[in-house]
């Protein structure tokens, strides 16, 4: 699991005085950053190797701006060449938020899916967290 | 159905040359401004009656930086006091996300949902787009 | 002049209940897209020929939710490869907001600054409203 | 002085590869934090004491994706109510931009600006680094 630890802004505020809803997408996109790494150590965009197939957010509870954020994120299932994020958003004890993002390991110069595998899929693995029946 | 067209910004765009991942909530909020009349019809935060459950946005392609975008808004289920909201980004014929968004029509006040009925629930109705089997 | 209307998203607004400072240079930059035009008529980053260098924003009274935004922008100085692009965001028939960039005319190949000379010269100066004394 | 390191966003970049002069004014105003607690201990909106005038950026070199940035947040002036705000941010030892921030200490009651006096001002000098002739 990786954990992200951070004050809102206070642009992450809107009119009815609590964070808004379309800054939990930016902050997961931003909590993934170590998880990027697995993919392209140096973050260099020209190297990136992943698409984003779909995220779903749930909006559990209220998240204020003033007291620190935690995002918790790590995997619950690995497929072939994709992979699904869960991620939530903490605060004062309570969680605020909850995401999954769908990743595809990707190439972009052949526009084709590619398998997740030896060591990757390893680093990965390290991260997978699967529900308890 | 509701539209809405505009031109995306530069801002808009990431490292890979496209429209980021995380504009999308975005700009599916402010295309909901129509439906929000409905239940706020000056819009005044002051008086807002709705709270967002949950969002599910599906990247089925690119869209890009310099190309009108269009953004069609609908209902594809009302419930007691929630209702489902279908968004589709088109560009160039195209379609490049769809999301869906669950509404509560919410009382702040007391912290409680309200019912769909009367004038707003045939004002949603209208807006109403089932899937056919 | 080049002009742009549009309806503020619920995003836009901060926990004082008005619009976010942080807004004004995004829609500055959305506005500037027709202006962009005149250098990349077809808006493709990959011909990008402009950098900003600087901006600045007086926030000369408040911004809302739930009306119409309209902003002017216009240019008041042209240099050998500089120039300044004004931006008024207006609402209500007031003036909320009024910010200058400035652009350098610039080759990302070279590395170095272009002439602003010719037909460009004079698309620019076709929006070049000088301050009478 | 006050400090605020992080690592960029994915969305923070744009399709010229770098960090979009956009998020420089959010970034600022989220390293703004510290200094907004001494006005507003607990950061609460509802007790808030400060409205901003004007933002002016200084866009002096690339900032990228992919390496920690580093802000540093001091004053060059105090008036009877008014300050500003200077705002440097850093990567890899060189200055990408540096902003100065024009604040007025303000009662949102009384729509009036407040003096800055007592352990107030203290505390704001206590951060304050005149530029040496």
């Amino acid at each position: 699991m990786f954990t992200l630890k951070f004050s809102p802004s206070f642009t992450d505020t809107d009119a009815l005085g609590h964070i808004n809803n379309t800054r939990l997408p930016v902050w997961f996109e931003r909590a993934r950053n170590d998880l990027f790494r697995l993919f392209t150590p140096d973050l260099d965009p020209k190297k990136w190797r992943l698409i984003l197939a779909s995220i779903k957010i749930d909006f559990l509870g209220e998240l204020f701006y003033g007291e620190e954020i935690e995002i918790k994120t790590y995997l619950n299932k690995i497929g072939n060449s994709s992979f699904v994020v869960v991620q939530e958003a903490w605060q004062n004890g309570k969680i605020g938020s909850r995401g999954e993002a769908v990743l595809v390991h990707y190439s972009f110069e052949n526009k084709a899916s590619l398998p997740l595998e030896g060591e990757l899929r390893e680093a990965l693995t390290a991260h997978l967290i699967q529900a308890t029946s």
